[in-house]
């Protein structure tokens, strides 16, 4: 019988690499042999899997992506069964910070992918349909937010998801210790009362 | 007489090489041999204005930002002898965003910086010591508008300024098209209208 070879594990394996890379040397590093350096494989091992540097990074975001959606998950589990729609706008906004590890490498990932994504047609639609589809979750959670009365209905529920979408633009003056991590949720929180009329938090 | 070398010239010739390189090829080419042959020099010539690729990342980024205050002091002029301090921080905030050509290469840059940043310690600081300036002046400008009665008293001066500065989040929405640069400045303008009481603009 031939030796079974798990690919997803495989892929997995290389997307964690990769992130090594980001991580730890930086995006001007992160070409296929040194990521295949830092998985332990050789470049033909590497090219296997990925036929291009693209799609290689396609993959290891989308992978960031889902990591991010299962932490997301996992947090609102906690939160029980029906929880209130600012908890989980605080938690997604939380995670979606370089606050902890695993958010740092995706958030490493995520800004990586757009610079690289405004010079290759590939990547550039799927980090847009990516990015379209978050902010298309978070705006639906704001709409019905405003049908249950939790927000304000003269609140215009696109202009209101794109000033929560731009509380991502801590990211950089968290990397840099311009603002502490709690400088930056304590904003958040301050931008969330207001949405939710000051009153709504555990509610 | 020996021939005069316009040496500052020089250097933001390689400046404007290097954004050209970021903005058409991407932070991944950017190397001091690209940058040479985009400013039509020899790698040699290059290494004599730049020791290193972190000296040449810094005096770009701070020619970057130099010309970004400055074309906010130009907008500033337009806005008459005492402009509102909601106008400059309109004004600010739409030319940290990459909205046209010269703002967009700014932006790129300030983002491949802040990757960079993360590896190299002395783009780390010239990094943060930019940041922590900047964000000094919007804290500045948020505390007079304070005491001016711009602003209610009940703000607290430095979580405004974080969530002024946290809308340059809008910058991989606009560069990925997911929300129209009309989207981000209707957005910032609710934003500032809250800020402001509603009641501000060309106040």
């Amino acid at each position: 019988m031939p030796k079974q070879v798990d690919h997803r594990g495989r892929r997995e394996a290389i997307a964690r690499a990769l992130w090594r890379v980001v991580e730890q040397r930086g995006v001007s590093h992160l070409t296929m042999r040194v990521v295949a350096q830092e998985a332990g494989i050789s470049l033909g091992q590497l090219q296997h899997y990925f036929a291009s540097r693209a799609s290689m990074l396609s993959f290891a975001m989308d992978f960031a992506s889902e990591r991010t959606s299962l932490r997301v998950e996992q947090g609102l589990k906690k939160l029980g069964d029906c929880p209130h729609p600012r908890d989980v706008l605080r938690l997604t906004l939380a995670e979606m910070l370089p606050l902890h590890g695993d958010a740092r490498a995706a958030s490493r990932m995520s800004a990586a992918y757009v610079l690289e994504a405004l010079h290759d047609d590939s990547v550039h639609e799927q980090a847009r349909r990516s990015l379209v589809q978050g902010r298309a979750l978070v705006e639906q959670l704001v709409r019905e937010a405003v049908a249950d009365g939790h927000i304000d209905s003269d609140r215009d529920p696109a202009t209101e998801t794109n000033l929560l979408l731009a509380l991502t633009g801590f990211t950089p003056l968290i990397e840099l210790d311009v603002i502490g991590p709690q400088d930056a949720l304590t904003a958040i929180d301050t931008h969330l009362d207001r949405l939710f009329g000051g009153n709504a938090r555990n509610a």
